[in-house]
């Protein structure tokens, strides 16, 4: 598809996320219910469209792709539970964010709007589709949706059902929208007039690809090389449960750590506990030089395993020779996603938590922890380690802009200004605007 | 200079923020007192400096930017107070955001940091050197500056006023480093691995040119296309004073007016008396073609003034049939950055602070106030229309970053996974974490 049928779909997305800003909560939330409604009553047709997918993907994929693309009645019911959710979750937009008075009679107030036109690129998972497009929605977004190949059934049944009940409601069906295949997406990336963000969902492959192609900001994570630092006062039992879990409780998740890290006056406590332990578990352990002359049948590191993410039951472990030595590693080789400390030392935590450049920075507590449910945030959007707009786990804040609203009575700069101006009152006012 | 010194200033940068983010407030303030110390006496120094860019730039650059360009002991004096000013603002690091309690001896905050490495690019006006110095290390950021050509003589003195300071105050020069040419703003802008934000201070062809670049994010404006729309309950006397504050007071501002929109039914009261106005003090006036029916005499406006900034005492004028055709014109030709309604109907006020989509709405005030000191932010890093980060006038805000810190006791994810799932306690904290 060439460049301009999707200039002309995201023109008309950026007219359906201005109309969608303006509507009240009640009718934002009442479309959710009627998608989650649908969902349910069109199980049959969707899962029809999935067992296409699913024939044509048969063998083509791995066991794990193709269990994440299988829907089920079970599944459907979990996606339609989601986008209830989402609907229960406090209205995002119009929320007051300042309010001041400039000077009587002047008031600036400051509130959130929908970040505007969102372009989602997504693999194989086709309830990526329905969260995605219930989370821009609650916000006032309007999203064009890329899924993979492979979920093409699936997905173009599950776009119909969210059209279908935009329609329903009298919205703009423009508000999501698919794009059809990786020339589309391609024009999309070229969009940044119109495109606000990109929010690539999927292989690290896939996320340095969007990053290299285009000037939009894209909310997302290309790498996630978290480490676990055994401080010289780690607690023995507490450093091998933490290591355990940030390891093996889901290895292919982006906040599993990579890299143990372990304080050289501890190590020969630590390291034989830790590598016993896991190595039971099926776990491949690479040492540094140091580990493996404490460790006999450590398997060997080399420079390039301090930068991997390996995504499986494979862990890095290295001797530092103190806390120092281990920031500077984490400074070197971190993705700035989630890093942790174990210590029952408060000056060294102290340190730790307030040193290292990471999205998110632990004491005592798994890597794991670091997801936008397990915050509270009620809805994920994603995890960011750019510094920019959203840092961490993103919930729905991370799609909302913020206007700046002035009323007055008629006040003009000329009186504010040069020898004689009137002074500012900058006054905090609390309530609402 | 080739790209790889230019790697290496940006990687001494990151390391430079990394240690000012863990300094204490007091530390960073005494920085910029010192700073303004030092540019006081260094007064001869500087101005000798400056002598050779005005003796070489004579004749080659406009008498404004000559005077923009020029430095003397009251614009040193107010540099320094500006400095002082930024040192007397509250420290935005370590601020905390969200503290919330996960599960008993689980706790989570969210603490603002700074955003890291800056990229600084700016046109003639040296002071922006000193001031983009000071909010920087104020928030914690190193920043790595380009400035006009014509100034530099000025730039290399104050950036040495700027070093010294940093040297006798124990910190990393490297907070605050100087670009060579054009060649190493290129390379800067190929480093999206390493500076998180560039900030352009100039034209909008400079703006521009940045913008399409760099992948890196860019914070800014190209163009202010702003209008005032008078609308059929707009008082007389305030819309003309209101027009020709927001034309006039500062015509080459971004925030000043290009095109006043005004509702049919007032503009037989409003547009006479208004172009009268405006051309007794100067004003050129371009008019479609029902405002030349109106208004004999009248410039014609084409197609192309409805997207022009003009920076200049021009004004371009256009009869809309109502509300809604003055919120399509500016949703069609405003660049999002600040438009005003003038009128004494609520509800025309109400649905047009609602509608428009742009970092300012306003009622009843001047464009010009779009300001973050007006606003009562204490500083200005710049104004932005973008949707991204920060939007509108920016404060030291848009300098900053946050980091989610999470305090355990050794809990583990996989306590909170499956079907006996521990449940969280979400539950907010008052208080600093």
């Amino acid at each position: 598809m060439s460049a301009q049928p999707i200039r002309a779909q995201a023109v008309a997305a950026r007219a359906a996320t201005r109309r969608l800003a303006t509507t009240p909560s009640a009718t934002r939330n009442h479309l959710l219910e009627t998608l989650a409604t649908n969902l349910l009553r069109d199980e049959a047709v969707i899962i029809e469209a999935n067992a296409k997918d699913l024939t044509e993907s048969q063998g083509s994929i791995s066991p794990s792709a193709f269990q994440r693309l299988k829907l089920d009645a079970a599944k459907l019911r979990d996606m339609a539970a989601g986008v209830r959710a989402v609907a229960t979750l406090p209205d995002p937009l119009n929320v007051v964010q300042l309010h001041r008075e400039l000077d009587a009679g002047l008031e600036l107030s400051r509130v959130s709007c929908p970040l505007g036109v969102l372009g989602v690129v997504f693999e194989s998972r086709p309830d990526a589709l329905i969260q995605i497009s219930a989370l821009a929605l609650k916000s006032g977004n309007a999203v064009l949706l890329k899924g993979g190949r492979e979920a093409r059934h699936s997905n173009a049944a599950l776009l119909a059902v969210v059209q279908e009940a935009l329609r329903a409601c009298g919205q703009p069906e423009a508000a999501v929208q698919g794009l059809e295949d990786r020339e589309s997406v391609e024009a999309l990336l070229g969009l940044s007039d119109l495109v606000d963000l990109i929010i690539p969902r999927g292989s690290n492959a896939l996320v340095q690809y969007i990053q290299a192609s285009t000037r939009i900001p894209v909310l997302g994570h290309a790498e996630g090389i978290c480490h676990v630092y055994l401080d010289a006062a780690a607690d023995t039992a507490m450093a091998l449960a933490l290591v355990r879990d940030a390891k093996l409780q889901y290895p292919s998740a982006c906040n599993a750590a990579e890299t143990v890290l372990v304080h050289a006056a501890a190590a020969p406590r630590l390291l034989p506990a830790l590598a016993a332990d896991l190595a039971g578990r099926g776990v491949e352990l690479r040492g540094c030089e140091r580990c493996r002359a404490l460790v006999p049948g450590l398997g060997t590191a080399t420079e390039a395993d301090w930068d991997t993410e390996y995504g499986e039951p494979i862990l890095a472990l290295k001797i530092v020779e103190d806390l120092d030595a281990a920031l500077a590693h984490i400074a070197a080789h971190g993705s700035g996603h989630t890093e942790a400390i174990v210590t029952e030392d408060p000056a060294a935590a102290a340190r730790f938590l307030a040193e290292v450049d990471a999205a998110g920075v632990f004491h005592n507590a798994s890597t794991r922890f670091a997801d936008g449910f397990r915050y509270g945030f009620g809805a994920e959007v994603g995890i960011s380690t750019g510094r920019i707009h959203a840092r961490g786990p993103v919930g729905l804040e991370g799609l909302l802009s913020h206007r700046y609203l002035l009323r007055g009575t008629g006040q003009r700069v000329e009186d504010y200004s040069g020898p004689a101006a009137r002074p500012f009152t900058h006054r905090d006012l609390a309530g609402n605007s």
